[in-house]
């Protein structure tokens, strides 16, 4: 490691001209102002730093990086820190700087005939949805965290959540990325083409890297017309191959209008019932499983309804369905997405739980359903499988709870043989061990064991031909 | 160059090996049988070369390029040699083999759960359409030459067409990829994943590389639900800009429904209709602009005669439109795509034409039109610019046709300051001199010139790292 050439003295005196690029005010070396950015919010990865920066200006990104580059210094960039893999946090060595992207917030321009936004990494989600919102467009991309989230680490995680179904991940909403480079040159591809076959697609390189090739500091993204109709149905069935028909039957009756479909079992229907005030069933009697389905109508809210309607009918005649409600009111369908995004914080009193992130082909979730049920019971016999996700996308936050009155700590211990239990299933169905969350700290030994060869290389070339160095995030992804 | 080791003895003796690989039926040397394989259909790129090899088999391709790589044999992958810019010929050294992929045509499968198409590189884009068809399923990507181009070119040249609007271009339709590298080693990542963030996105490298990175020799595409509803109009307009107004309403009141946007000039027009018999103008007058607009419903051919009758109603209303008529069968449907189809060929009559395949932001398609125009002045005064194409992806096929009565050759002589011209504009505008072509052979030199130097360098340790030793389709692309 080319850091380790550097005593403390001289490690301190690199850690000063960083400093200097941003100046005092924006370069934290405090414990108590550093301390949010060396851990994320489960605390699964408590890293260590000596300094935290927060450039105010590419430029000033740019000189982080060749001065990185030229003293061998790692640098780790963050965004609004909502990872969930460890991949926004520094090790334990301290000898990583941490380069937050918050800064760079400003939306650059909204340009509402070419429907585009051209944001910088450090704006959040939500405000990025605001400001559509301020032009009467729809920015599609939706997740739980999107009120601290930013899109720089949107982009850097390929982002996934509930409006992938209609609307594509991260990758997808994206034209353009500026990014600065282990050198500090910028590779500025700003650019709000739809069709530009002009060489090799380096922009989703960077999207979905994880910082390990660069950093994004600013995209072009697609706005989209807002939908003028959405309705919001929670439908009871009895098994997810049910589920897979009814998926099935929708999107041939709403095409590109069905805009969410996501399953949800009974346990963490349960459990959010429990244990988040306010919680009220949807429906009248328990079933196995819960779709919550959204349809939406770029021309009126009736058309919306209607095809929503006509789904249900066929689904419930067909006795697909046994028993569904569409929400009468923006405050119901409000609450019937509460239900589904307060899931994993409801696990919280169950005790300990073990989480999964995967992804199989559509027709495989019921198999999967079924023989990753075996696995868990094959580690865990009393363990609570909590199993709720993205249907429409073959992607499930497949969940186990500790067995009731288990000993935390114990459960825990399965952490691996769990992972490896589920993650059997998925590889043999042809899944994804990590559909959305990305591959950070958590997955990074388990990727380099299980991966086809092949693609570990060719990633590998990627890496030393982008980063030769090493300085970017490393210990990430590959 | 690694083959100028070789003397003409010892390069036959190589030959003689590729050969073997496929069995002599499958191994062209025969003059008569190789020449359709070494020119593309304009006649633009005229290469040579002493063997064409048909695979029947991915291990053989495997087997073929790992030959190449041992010898240092430069290998031209070649799909339905349908490309517009000399991407899938040999060059004129005779030192270059061909790899037909025709045979390898088997679709592998058809998953109506996951909405999938598994296809070998050499099935033909029609033969998608009709398996896709055969399953009450669409596959969405829509090129003239879709009865010959087989869907591995159009995956190497992440092909375009009418239907990207609405559905994206190949690399969207493109779920996961079987490449051959070249050291004949399999890159498998056949998945029918629709979220999968384990690691760098190598799938989108391999699209749109143009066959100098490894050769595709299959693909997961996706389905789509067949819409119900589908209507046609052909609406006249006074100006571009009334135009890109039209866009904004018709993708706000259709949404995703709106699945062509087309813009095509008077000339255009006038040429189709002057050179093909059986044309018919569409509306009584003539206009200075027409727009060719597609409405798809997935609920009801009611339901797309609806949408499309308000958006034409809105905008005559609004003067946006001075006429439009609205196909009343089938037939006419299929007659005004005709007219849109015929118009290169329209072009032939009319003498020598130079052509340019850009895009640019959707917001500067009149400020393109308008600047372009004056740039094509500056060089050929007499010129008629022949302008038409994907309008709602900001993408036109901007040809320009000789003066009347000019000499073909002294008009052809333009082409360098012409395309200088014109693509000065489109780079002044943010927009992209290969929209959907590719680069081939016939943009290399001015990629390398114009591109930004960052870019060029990324793409360039790119194709380093995947191919060190320059075997795969050398003189294309970068």
């Amino acid at each position: 490691m080319t850091t380790e050439i550097f005593d403390d003295v001289s490690f301190q005196a690199v850690l000063d001209r960083f400093a200097k690029i941003v100046g005092p005010a924006h370069a934290l070396t405090d414990a108590a102002d550093i301390a949010p950015f060396v851990t994320e919010h489960r605390g699964l990865y408590p890293g260590l730093t000596r300094l935290v920066l927060k450039p105010g200006s590419v430029e000033e990104v740019g000189r982080i990086l060749k001065l990185g580059s030229e003293t061998g210094t790692a640098i780790v960039p963050q965004g609004g820190n909502t990872g969930l893999v460890g991949g926004g946090v520094p090790d334990r060595s301290g000898r990583q700087v941490v380069l937050s992207l918050s800064r760079l917030n400003r939306i650059r321009e909204v340009d509402t005939l070419s429907n585009t936004i051209t944001a910088e990494a450090g704006v959040i989600l939500q405000s990025l949805h605001d400001a559509a919102e301020a032009v009467d467009r729809l920015f599609p991309l939706s997740l739980a965290s999107q009120g601290s989230c930013e899109i720089g680490g949107n982009l850097s995680t390929n982002a996934g959540g509930t409006a992938v179904l209609a609307y594509g991940n991260a990758r997808e909403l994206c034209l353009g990325v500026e990014v600065v480079l282990p050198t500090g040159e910028i590779f500025d591809d700003l650019r709000k083409l739809k069709k530009d076959n002009t060489g090799y697609d380096l922009k989703n390189l960077f999207v979905g890297a994880e910082g390990t090739l660069g950093v994004i500091t600013a995209a072009v993204l697609k706005l989209f017309p807002k939908p003028r109709g959405k309705e919001v149905a929670f439908a009871g069935l009895v098994s997810p191959e049910a589920a897979l028909d009814l998926l099935g039957r929708a999107q041939e009756r709403a095409g590109s209008g069905l805009t969410a479909f996501e399953l949800i079992g009974a346990r963490p229907i349960e459990f959010a019932l429990r244990h988040l005030s306010g919680g009220v069933a949807p429906l009248a009697d328990q079933w196995p499983w819960y779709v919550l389905m959204e349809v939406s109508s770029s021309r009126s809210a009736e058309e919306a309804r209607a095809t929503i309607e006509e789904i249900l009918g066929e689904a419930l005649e067909a006795e697909l369905v046994g028993d569904a409600v569409i929400a009468a009111s923006l405050a119901q369908a409000a609450a019937f997405w509460k239900l589904r995004e307060d899931i994993s914080d409801a696990q919280k009193p169950e005790g300990a739980s073990i989480k999964h992130d995967i992804s199989v082909p559509v027709a495989s979730i019921p198999a999967f359903i079924a023989r990753a049920a075996e696995a868990v019971a094959s580690v865990s016999p009393q363990a609570r499988v909590v199993c709720f996700g993205h249907m429409g996308d073959g992607n499930l936050h497949y969940n186990v709870s500790q067995p009731v009155g288990a000993d935390p700590k114990e459960y825990l211990a399965l952490y691996k043989p769990m992972n490896k239990a589920v993650h059997d299933v998925v590889r043999d169905l042809g899944g994804s061990i990590s559909a959305e969350h990305g591959i950070g700290q958590m997955k990074r030994a388990e990727l380099a064991l299980t991966a086809p060869p092949v693609a570990l290389d060719l990633m590998r070339r990627v890496k030393a031909a982008f980063d030769p160095a090493g300085i970017m995030n490393p210990g990430k992804v590959i």
